[in-house]
């Protein structure tokens, strides 16, 4: 069996969504089952290297994988949400989308300096929300050098990109294509 | 020392968010302190009756909590998304706004009937969603008997109307007042 087949094989993939032509791999399949979730974040725990003092996660999936995952370290969690859904005081990041540009924040107050943090999400294409998001930890203060994925589409480069950043990038499973 | 007055100091009050008047529970600081974190999870998962075979998250907060919980409990995680967030084939659910309506969805295979599921997500203040995540949840076969929560807002009366609808509510802390 190659590597995380386990993962791969409850992980379904819905054409054309949300837009035609694009291959959406679906981890709600993967997270109803109650072992493949159990061996996700056990695996995705397993190749953090170093202790973390916080999980970032970026809304909304992110935020399933990375809650379970500062539990497993014994790490906190930080939220890295679209602009305008944080209580407090906040700072911000822009990035490109196709058309247009989106904003991601954080709480100002959410970071001691030097805190050493994992960026968290389900899936990881283009690279240009865990870019900012990295982008917007380190203007916080942080210190951001690796990120965990389910997901990898390493032919759109995000993950690549992320690697040019400075950060060691793990992911579960790679899919081929969008 | 009141029970979970150490949860319930992690918790800030953002007054006026997300409009004059109200005075916003907000968990993110409890996420942050790993061992609130930690002690939150293990003491929603002890008050759990009985075995559960899914937890069911509401958008976007209750990813947190949920996520971490069903790793916890050995249960595998069903999202409770705003209406068009989901790839798949969804059922949904309309409930009252104070102006307007919303909808929230699940997908329609998401659920084996018969399937225990416990609904998770970080406060409970009229019950507008959570009430209709039930419904929408026992509508696609689901044996929904508990709930819970954080924050209660008791005043608000959500988790006296889930209680007529049948489900056992659980929360870390009440707070008085909106």
């Amino acid at each position: 069996m190659a590597e995380n087949d386990d993962i791969r094989q409850r992980i379904r993939t819905i054409p054309d969504f949300p837009k035609p032509g694009i291959m959406f791999r679906d981890i709600t399949t993967l997270l109803l089952d109650a072992e493949g979730l159990r061996l996700a974040v056990e695996r995705m725990a397993a190749a953090v290297d170093g202790p973390v003092d916080l999980v970032a996660g970026i809304e909304a999936r992110g935020f399933l994988f990375g809650a379970a995952l500062a539990v497993k370290l014994g790490a906190g969690m930080l939220l890295v949400r679209k602009d305008g859904k944080l209580p407090g005081a906040t700072i911000a990041e822009d990035y490109a989308l196709e058309y247009g540009t989106d904003r991601i924040a954080i709480h100002a107050d959410a970071l001691a300096p030097g805190a050493r943090v994992l960026l968290v999400d389900d899936l990881i294409a283009t690279g240009g929300t865990a870019r900012a998001a990295v982008r917007l930890l380190r203007k916080a203060g942080a210190h951001v050098t690796q990120a965990s994925f389910v997901v990898d589409l390493p032919e759109l480069g995000g993950a690549d990109a992320l690697r040019g950043d400075g950060i060691g990038v793990h992911a579960l499973v790679a899919f081929d294509g969008h």
